[in-house]
């Protein structure tokens, strides 16, 4: 068993009723996504404050630290503690967190659904990675993925207004699946899992909601994930991130429906594949 | 005629074709809109990299400025230099930025398709915030507005993957049209074309493609705008300021439907706006 921080397991209402009217003049309610500050203390040291839905905060907190390079190893991290309370994390580390007034002075405020800041040089470490070449996806294991999205319980169903990120093994089978405000926060908090369960991305597929912007796809890279899958689009610097470190993006990937922007040598076309379910391609 | 800074008028192409391959094996290209940073320098002094699609460089420069409140009026700003050949933007203050340090320490990472780096206190500004009472927006204007945005040239009908912001006069007239990669770019950049034509929101409309989360709604708070459209939802916090701030929030804006759900005093009903064109709601 892999070393763990002690963790809190704070958990808080991830959605709220209120009372709207429609264009008949109707009364009625519905559920609205929760939206809440939470800011993030490092050694008793204010860093960011991160506007999240709430459904993972300690996850989110750690792969924030993860992805922003600000914490090298989980190894380095003694607790994470969320208090709903006051709205804040106190994260507590076992030797600081180097340099950190150099290292949070460039700020980069990214595309979209963007992370917001993210410190550093946001391309620095692009040139470094490199994901494996032999790693393949099945057309049909891409259908899977997307059906299991399809069917997955899920805040966005009951509220709308969330993006949802989920961790997929080569095989299709759902490893995790993290919904947030910000589709910054979901992919952070799947990289905070990752790290606590000693999980590597060469081997799986990561999917969501959200468009792949250039920061989406820059952290899917960090992590070492190869496939890239979203039910939306991209963007030109994400489209050039993708090409530049090898990963295989798919986009627009709903029903059978997907295309296939960059590293096309990894699918593996199945043409069977589109008559799954009597379900077929116009 | 009202003081204008010097600008540049910096043109960049904002979309690219790209092969893609679908479900079929088949090959084709499609249009992804550009996402390019814009490093902001202010004196000489480099501020924050923004993530941008590059439509309306000089005006989301001047919007941002403006929105982190760092720029209190138009008049401070000498010039506005955008150069795409080096992906910046140099802005030159009359009398340079007070507290620059202070007032660009406290980083909030916001939700969603967030602003990022909000700088100083999110929610500070609030309080001393007052949207006009009787202001009033007729239904079949609503409708007005909607069906402007559906008929719009834009980007997203050809590349997708960017959110489109628009600013109406209370009589459903277009005045702006802005899309960007980000939604936080987007009204960035409708603020400061605001500023540089010295237009009031006091009775205007605010209409956005993007969730209503905190940030969009304090943003449209800031700029005194007393009606915010969306053709998507909302969020719990953004619900919360705009109760606060008394600011009428229009959520899931999709042919004659809509849920209005905060400042509800404010719509004029107009039954017969339902039937205009025929289209019927169900």
């Amino acid at each position: 068993m892999s070393y763990r921080p002690e963790l809190s397991n704070a958990s808080v209402n991830l959605t709220q009723e209120v009372e709207v009217v429609d264009e008949r003049g109707r009364l009625s309610t519905i559920f609205i996504p929760a939206e809440r500050p939470l800011t993030v203390y490092v050694d008793k040291r204010e860093l960011v404050t991160l506007m999240t839905l709430g459904g993972a905060p300690e996850a989110l907190t750690l792969g924030y630290l993860r992805n922003q390079r600000l914490v090298r190893s989980i190894d380095d991290v003694v607790s994470v503690h969320v208090d709903w309370s006051v709205d804040s994390v106190a994260v507590k580390t076992r030797n600081g967190i180097a340099d950190i007034e150099e290292r949070t002075a460039k700020k980069v405020v990214t595309t979209g659904c963007g992370q917001g800041s993210v410190f550093g040089g946001l391309m620095d470490e692009i040139d470094a990675i490199t994901l494996p070449e032999d790693a393949r996806l099945k057309q049909s294991v891409l259908y899977k993925i997307v059906d299991a999205i399809r069917t997955q319980k899920s805040i966005y169903k009951q509220a709308g207004s969330v993006h949802g990120c989920a961790l997929f093994s080569s095989d299709g089978e759902l490893i995790y699946f993290v919904e947030d405000v910000g589709r910054h926060n979901a992919v952070d908090a799947i990289a905070g899992r990752m790290w606590l369960d000693g999980l590597q991305g060469a081997d799986k597929v990561f999917y969501t909601t959200g468009r792949l912007t250039s920061e989406m796809v820059i952290k899917g890279a960090q992590m070492g994930i190869p496939f890239l899958l979203s039910r939306s689009g991209t963007t030109q610097m994400g489209h050039m991130v993708a090409e530049k470190v090898g990963m295989s993006l798919f986009a627009r990937c709903t029903g059978k429906h997907f295309l296939l922007l960059t590293g096309k040598q990894r699918l593996v076309f199945e043409p069977e594949a589109l008559n799954i379910d009597g379900l077929r391609v116009a």
